[in-house]
């Protein structure tokens, strides 16, 4: 068996641990450790019957529901079989465009999508040196106290306080434009928050690009971790800007990569056009119930970022007091980290001994042995997480 | 909303009927009318708790389980989103060849394949005249034997009553190779059984364009239907023509439209780099669960058999008593009807009397609003849509 390019790959982990894929602790893919909702599985159990229909081709109660978390109409968004699908039809918009702008490290799946369709990459390295010394740190001029704020909130947790580190200045990434941009002809592919570092860039810093570029396609699959005082999306900005597509995914934050579910926020036109080149029904009548009910599942939501912001905190700070092990901050449910030891090593051990799964960052050419990522659990598996780590460091 | 493009539309039908999509009685998507095997719901059942992990991107017992099902191995079969995600890669290849040549009228799904990546298509008409002169009919040359003898079985039911005189010969629909073709450089996309006629062309007839054509994709999305003894599969000549693509889909014979299931029988090259291109989990994991327990199923498999041929000759002739109706002799689960009267106008007062919803053919402009589609379906069914539409044609 191929050693996996993405995360999650239980069956992969399993054979290499000699263990069944359910006994496997998996740190590797980026998924809330809450389960799938229980409204999301009783809507399952409740369209069973829906089964021997075709889904709706026009997915209209899906849109509705998704629609107006967004307060959008519904025909500002598409559904997909995973937000990996609408980069399918992503990635054949850019290949109409000369080059695409492209912040790596990268996302394994978006160079599927561009090589697919020969997309010409332009690469935009993010730098993976300490951010402790940039002034985005410290709230001097993000303009955005809740992010930069370091006082713990009056009689609770302090949610932001692993946040404002992971702010990162997207202007220091992309070209200078106009100077160096192919007007009308350049398109922009950007994760936010960014995936594997985890740095988010801020909502205000992306805007003036969308002038810029042809085409902007933002992938936040995990921008509903923040919370929404925090959250940093584009999709609010869909309908001043036709040539914005913004992508998002219910697999991390519902914890439903099986389900394949996620969507698109962009201009009606260019969905149609979408709609037209794509099967006519790419989402199953399950995941379209279960993702209604999910959408509309607050109490989840707000269990969610509840849990995420001390955990992390918890995460960060037992893996820096490692050694040889340096956590980057991060705005999402994962961290990366450096490592003085190579990643597959720390994976095999971890695997061997203690079924634990982490996320190797082999298949990030930029990142290889040095680092690894692993998504935020509970308390209780972070700290068997950090024990292994603690137990196979020590060898 | 838009008048549908597809069978199925229940949304769209229980508009037009004023009841909830769940009391139409659906004769316009050609499913089994047995519902989905209770295999398959107990599969989903078991699996739910898969939904918190991605599914194995190489699909490995779904495809083990097809490959065994075709005594293949599981590397030249490839699991889709229903067969139409995999037709859209099928598209993708076609657009390399300079022209692919098309039997129609053709479902409209190939239609969108081959318009979302401009292959340029050349259409070879279908004659829809009787071809009851024609030899095929007598089993003078076909050399099976099965498919044209016209005695019932001994002691049961004739199975193949009804599916002789829908055998077609392809070499009066295709150009006469190689005086017309560009060899080297085309394509042949193929449906067999063909929809909507439901006429059945013979392996050892499509065999010798396989020598012919660059590219011959031939999806089989009804083939299921015949029983072993009958059936044209060419997927047994997959290894043997690496420029052969067969198209399979659960969703007609397991009655599993909801679920999005297909698959490709292929040769491992072409799969390989269809995945390469396309995302990396398109079916989630309770459609490859539900797939496994279908495909096992054997049970569910010999009663749609024994089903099959008495019914549809039970719908055959209650059609052709009915005034100014000329069903189409077919060998798959559905009947194409020739009608006198409008095929919309007869569509909607079904729909409006009795909440029966027959497939128009305005998707087809070779049909048009002389014909419609009728799945077959339970005696009772059918005898129910015999009864409205000898209502509505009494007007």
């Amino acid at each position: 068996m191929n050693r996996p390019a993405h995360g999650g790959n239980l069956a992969w982990a399993a054979a290499k641990a000699g263990c069944p894929p359910s006994a496997i602790l998996d740190f590797s893919a980026s998924i809330s450790p809450f389960g799938p909702p229980e409204s999301a599985l009783a809507a399952i159990q409740a369209h069973l019957c829906d089964l021997r229909a075709y889904p709706d081709p026009d997915y209209q109660e899906l849109r509705a529901v998704l629609g107006r978390s967004h307060h959008l109409p519904p025909e500002w968004i598409l559904p997909g079989n995973g937000s990996a699908e609408l980069l399918t039809w992503a990635g054949w918009d850019l290949s109409q465009l000369a080059e695409t702008y492209l912040v790596t490290p990268a996302f394994g799946d978006y160079w599927r999508a561009l090589k697919a369709f020969s997309v010409s990459a332009i690469e935009c390295p993010l730098s993976l040196a300490s951010t402790q010394e940039s002034p985005f740190q410290r709230g001097a001029d993000t303009g955005t106290p809740p992010l930069t704020g370091e006082t713990p909130r009056e009689g609770g947790t302090a949610p932001s306080q692993l946040l404002a580190p992971s702010v990162r200045d997207i202007r220091q990434i992309l070209p200078p434009a106009p100077s160096r941009l192919n007007r009308g002809a350049s398109a922009l592919l950007l994760n936010n928050p960014h995936n594997p570092t985890g740095q988010l860039f801020l909502r205000k810093d992306i805007i003036p690009y969308l002038e810029q570029f042809a085409l902007v396609v933002v992938d936040e699959a995990f921008m509903d971790f923040l919370q929404p005082s925090e959250e940093q999306s584009l999709v609010s900005a869909v309908p001043e800007f036709p040539n914005l597509v913004v992508l998002r995914s219910l697999t991390k934050f519902y914890s439903l990569p099986g389900l394949r579910l996620g969507y698109c926020a962009a201009h009606p036109d260019r969905l149609r056009q979408w709609q037209q080149w794509r099967d006519p029904w790419p989402v199953n009548a399950l995941a379209a119930a279960a993702g209604v009910a999910a959408v509309l599942d607050t109490g989840f939501q707000q269990k969610t970022w509840a849990w995420l912001p001390p955990a992390r905190l918890q995460l960060f700070e037992g893996l820096a007091k490692l050694p040889g092990l340096r956590p980057h901050a991060g705005a999402a449910n994962f961290l990366l980290v450096e490592s003085d030891r190579p990643s597959s090593q720390l994976q095999q051990k971890l695997l061997s001994r203690r079924q634990i799964l982490i996320r190797d960052c082999l298949s990030f050419p930029e990142l290889g042995e040095r680092y690894f990522r692993v998504a935020v659990r509970s308390p209780t598996d972070n700290q068997r997480l950090l024990e292994g780590l603690a137990e196979v460091l020590s060898d």
